[in-house]
């Protein structure tokens, strides 16, 4: 199933995408949350209940147009794993890290597929980076490597745009201010159910930047999967429905590039995941 | 005016603190808003209707009751200064920075002054840090220095509780996981409104431990003042009414003294500023 936010006239709602149309949850079954975290933090229970409903407004073609959000406009926290692939610490001129390297950005840095990256005037080297990014299900914590897909409801795409002159060089070599400008983290378009994805480690990931491919590898090259640091994170913290997690980028960066490459004024950024659609942003300079 | 937020039986309420006593704002007047944020977003605009309403309904005995929670229970951001003491940086063995440090910590890790402090397991050394706590009223972006009080809805106290095992020597030297476990952001007693306080650079901050005094000094060694650290940030994102900022700690944490003393099971936390109350936490090994 896929799920997504929708800007109705009627507020933001929780729908199924069926074949490019939009069925609202809630209307064709009250019983559903009319929310995604609400959604997600029943998953898989109500996964039978939620493909019911969409397969009932669908065949009675009661759809819903508006404009498609990010799959969880306000994450109640946007955690980021850093060099969590192989080749791209070697290309960053970083050590492979031997536990999960873990920052946060702010959950009002998160777009949808239908919004711009900007870039702020104080930032010259803005960079593109394509992920993987875990959406939490049910919540919890301390969670064993054994338990952690149970609360994984699914995933969804992001590009963790970063601003290389702000996360690197710094004093106090804190990433936070070059990772979480507004609209730096761009997700959707929905959220694929977790039951629809056999193996997130086994994933082919790509970007382009106007239609040239820029990063192009597979999950499977992630240092620390999905399992592993859903337990390193929750032995610290709790995590909750709707919470995310970008799980880092393959090679191919703009800052490793030479000459590098950054984003400016007018460029389109597409990062594709095998099974999880195509994320699509245009870049505008502020 | 103080501004506290109570958890009563009709649910959490916005309040104002009166001698150690509540009113609640939106009771005693139906267009003020219902929610710490809503109030905050409107300071000082609002203040003369606050303080009538509370006035008024403090002489007709119209008290509440029920549990004081943090003032803000989930705000959007946590941001945090580092060494933003000089006094601390020289005891941290780091440079004296030259522009704020900055990093964050989740919302779920804010509790108030009625919770505990909770250790997870996988914390050996967990310090306190007494932290002066700005909190933002009008939302903006690109904030000038000139302009940043008028963004300024108040102050509190805060306690930016640390486990030095997971800040610091890890890979990639992020300080995140150190710095969010739940229960690591305790803010509070309540929110004192920016007309009560004439200069925030000029405020004893002090920190005891089981009654010992572990840290005593004075705002005034800031580094980076409260209008700084606002036109520095705002420059990459947007601040939204409810934002906090913990502006950083003085000398005499934990980890720097010798031998170093770190929190366990029933330990008492107590954070004065002068003009903001005492901020008092007990702590639980879990």
């Amino acid at each position: 199933m896929h799920l997504a936010t929708l800007r109705t006239n009627a507020g933001n709602r929780a729908v199924a995408v069926i074949e490019n149309q939009y069925v609202d949850l809630q209307a064709a079954d009250p019983t559903l949350a009319n929310d995604m975290a609400g959604l997600l933090a029943e998953l898989p229970q109500n996964l039978k209940k939620i493909e019911d409903a969409a397969e009932r407004a669908s065949a009675a073609g009661e759809f819903v147009t508006g404009e498609l959000l990010a799959p969880i406009t306000r994450p109640g926290k946007v955690i980021c794993i850093g060099l969590n692939y192989r080749d791209h610490a070697v290309e960053s001129n970083a050590p492979i890290p031997d536990e999960p390297i873990c920052f946060s950005k702010f959950s009002s840095s998160v777009i949808g597929p239908e919004e711009t990256i900007e870039l702020p005037a104080a930032c010259k080297t803005v960079d593109y980076e394509a992920e993987l990014v875990v959406v939490i299900g049910r919540g919890g914590r301390n969670i064993s490597r054994e338990d952690a897909f149970a609360h994984v409801a699914g995933y969804t795409v992001g590009n963790d745009v970063s601003a290389r002159d702000w996360q690197i060089g710094r004093p106090g070599g804190q990433w936070l201010l070059g990772k979480t400008p507004d609209t730096f983290a761009p997700i959707g378009p929905y959220v694929v159910t977790a039951d629809k994805i056999e193996n997130p480690s086994d994933l082919a990931i790509s970007l382009r930047l106007n239609g040239e491919t820029m990063q192009d590898s597979s999950t499977k090259e992630l240092i620390f999967g999905v399992d592993e640091i859903i337990a390193h994170i929750s032995q610290l913290f709790s995590l909750e429905p709707g919470d995310i997690i970008f799980t880092g980028t393959p090679p191919g960066v703009g800052m490793a590039r030479k000459p590098p490459v950054f984003l400016k004024d007018g460029d389109v950024t597409e990062v594709e995941i095998e099974g999880l659609g195509v994320l699509k942003n245009s870049v505008k300079q502020l």
